[in-house]
């Protein structure tokens, strides 16, 4: 009996604080790590499989990096954890009263709640455009902008009509923050310099890409001088940057600037986020992008046992709201964990003070924009800033060797690696060409058919 | 106007000849290559936009390499190339009389046709087991079989009931050739090593693997001894191999096997291939497999400028049909390439003859068979042989090296890198938890329920 006898010793130090965490982005993800001493079981609910590294995702959608480079499964970075589980499940909802989280499939008790369920895309009330300008959260978004944009290329050069041609060479990306900025630079950067060499009939370089912003100047979230670098960094990669305009139409065959129409048949959704619909379910009161509003120490009113942190939650912090940021979820997370740790201690709960270390945002090839404190570095240096804290932050050490050994060769063979254009939908014989935004049919324009011609 | 007559100078030299490679598989880009000094227009028509390594594709499958380790762009190869076209585009059909290839969408003229348009899988007439088993073609297939397999660890993990939760936890690979050893192998090798112990409610490491293979042997295309080593290895790693045995129906809750049920729900399809439909498009005879039986030199009868190449070819040699495997795909599409440089040259046509320089096949860590010329391998040798010839051959050095480096990763962490789930559908709220082949609805199993009951 000696050895049932021990197990049950082991048992009886099971802990019996339950914390739940929802979402395992920036915010649950430091939840959890300051968790990592906590005397409590800890249950990580997440729809996603893996963690995703989201200020890289642009990367995916612009054929630079592999899904896997930016991702990791929860359960490799939770793994060894005692007393941690992870559950691949859908929150519906939140019952505060029964302290229960509620999935499609069943439901799970807490003591200690974190809702770190982030945000999603936001068409501004018009979510026909969806299926027009596809946006940018999840690795599945990624692919899909990765295949439109391979695609119209593809499209274009196989096009006979020239004014359809321009068209397709024609992409119009809505939105001047950070990821606007990014994907219009790096679009710019593949027509030039990867696909450049790779067509028959068409030039890539002559790609048109515009950038439409609504707001006065590109990464309003900048001081103003940053903007001005942008703009110009933008401009210097042939991005037609627009900014104080509104779209008002989006459809397959472009978008309405005011009156004026621009024909792009490729169209990237990076302009409005909205909170997701879980924080309406706590009960809380919430701002108009539906993030809930909390206490200081990152609580929800009436609910000490409830912390919202990430996107997902609006604090203002010296007049202003804290920015929906990589750093500030990670931050909070923290910060919520330290929080329960003390409630669990007996002690009471310290108000959250975000700390902004800086803002920075790629341009393209050598072309950045950062500021670092009172250090403000625009060009090549700040893109080396920013390589160098991208992957200093990359979780886990094999990517972060995976993803400099690509952008090392990227950067010197101006290829990229992830090229491949891969069905939206599965099975064999489903191309891209089966689409059903397709050049109307006609005659082949083959090499040999332009030759006659010359 | 000299630079006007300066380029109709050149222009004049633009070749009369037009040769059409129809696939850019391993037979396609063997005769692209073999055409690299022929005065001649080319045109590859493909309907994807890259070129795959197969033999590798199983990897992919099991989360062991991305989609982009394995595949290059077809563009990417034929950079550079003069007077040479790369064309997306689905064949719906060839022409012989007016010598046209028409796709869906346009024609394109030929004066030699190369059709390297390979195989797909093949249900022996029961197209309805596709749903249930997916085989393994494609990136998608492999993307597809990556999500159900790493899906069934997790809705297992879900699982309350002990019975349903072992049916998630079998997996029945039918087929016993070099991919369903392949497939068998490494499902056993990522449940016992890399997701082993990142569960909290299973152990991955029982999952079963049945291996089922109607002929008398694995590996059939081998020796006897390969074979029995094969079975031996594979049993090693906990495959359960079963020979000589059919399956009799497939669906969402397992397989038939003669009038036993073996309960998988996940079922992965590696037995048949059928020959491209275009095949039979030419008017020749063809196999029951639907392959062209062509002349010698490969040519189909009555069209000497009509070239069939790998897995389409049907051609004996000493008595037997010429295995469908990559070398024979390569080396017709090079022999192919060599007639059609002859025929504009006035020689005759040569016969083709394979060269067989031996097979392997991986089953799993440390473990493989091959036999070259009259050197047998297996275990460690063969799989450090398998291993050096597959890095070999892997086209593009990038790849190479990154191959290279995620292999030795995986080696020695017993961690694969592309361990995501991403959804079959688009859009970010799509998870694999809602798909069809969900468990029922229950209560949630959380470690905090478990601990209760201990």
């Amino acid at each position: 009996m000696f050895g049932w006898g021990w197990k049950r010793r082991l048992e009886a130090r099971k802990p019996d604080v339950r914390v739940v965490v929802i979402g395992a982005g920036f915010g649950g993800l430091a939840a959890i790590r300051g968790l990592r001493k906590a005397p409590a079981r800890i249950s990580v609910i997440d729809r996603k499989n893996h963690h995703l590294f989201q200020p890289l995702l642009y990367q995916v959608a612009t054929a630079g990096l592999n899904p896997s480079d930016i991702a990791r499964p929860i359960r490799r970075i939770v793994r060894g954890r005692k007393w941690a589980e992870v559950l691949l499940a859908d929150v519906t909802g939140i019952d505060t009263e029964r302290r229960v989280v509620t999935l499609a499939d069943g439901e799970v008790p807490y003591d200690y709640l974190i809702v770190a369920a982030g945000a999603t895309h936001s068409y501004f009330g018009n979510p026909e455009w969806e299926e027009f300008a596809p946006g940018l959260k999840s690795i599945e978004d990624a692919l899909e902008i990765r295949r439109r944009m391979l695609l119209a290329f593809e499209i274009a050069e196989r096009e006979t009509d020239e004014a359809t041609r321009r068209e397709w060479l024609t992409f119009a990306v809505v939105g001047g923050g950070p990821t606007g900025v990014e994907l219009a630079g790096t679009l710019r950067d593949v027509a030039r310099m990867t696909l450049a060499k790779d067509f028959t009939h068409i030039d890539p370089s002559t790609a048109r890409v515009v950038l439409i912003e609504g707001g006065p100047r590109v990464l309003g979230g900048f001081e103003p001088e940053a903007s001005e670098s942008a703009r110009k960094q933008l401009e210097r990669l042939g991005v037609e940057v627009r900014t104080g305009e509104r779209v008002t139409r989006i459809d397959a065959d472009g978008v309405m600037v005011g009156d004026e129409r621009i024909a792009a048949r490729t169209v990237l959704w990076a302009a409005g986020v909205a909170a997701s619909p879980l924080g309406r379910t706590l009960g809380a009161p919430t701002d108009r992008a539906g993030r809930v509003m909390v206490h200081p120490d990152l609580t929800v009113p009436g609910h000490p046992e409830i912390h919202v942190v990430g996107d997902l939650a609006h604090l203002e912090q010296d007049g202003a709201p804290i920015p929906g940021v990589a750093p500030a979820a990670t931050q909070m997370g923290a910060h919520a964990a330290r929080n329960i740790v003390r409630a669990m201690e007996g002690e009471p709960p310290l108000p959250f003070r975000y700390v902004d270390k800086g803002s920075m945002a790629a341009i393209g090839r050598g072309a950045a924009v950062a500021q670092l404190g009172r250090l403000k570095l625009s060009g090549v240096l700040a893109w080396l800033a920013w390589l160098f804290v991208h992957i200093l932050f990359l979780i886990g050490f094999r990517n972060r060797m995976l993803v400099m050994f690509q952008w090392a060769w990227s950067y010197f063979s101006y290829d990229r690696g992830a090229r491949l254009i891969t069905s939206r939908a599965e099975g064999p014989l489903v191309t891209g060409l089966t689409d059903a935004r397709l050049p109307s049919t006609r005659e082949a324009e083959s090499i040999h058919d332009q030759a006659a011609r010359t």
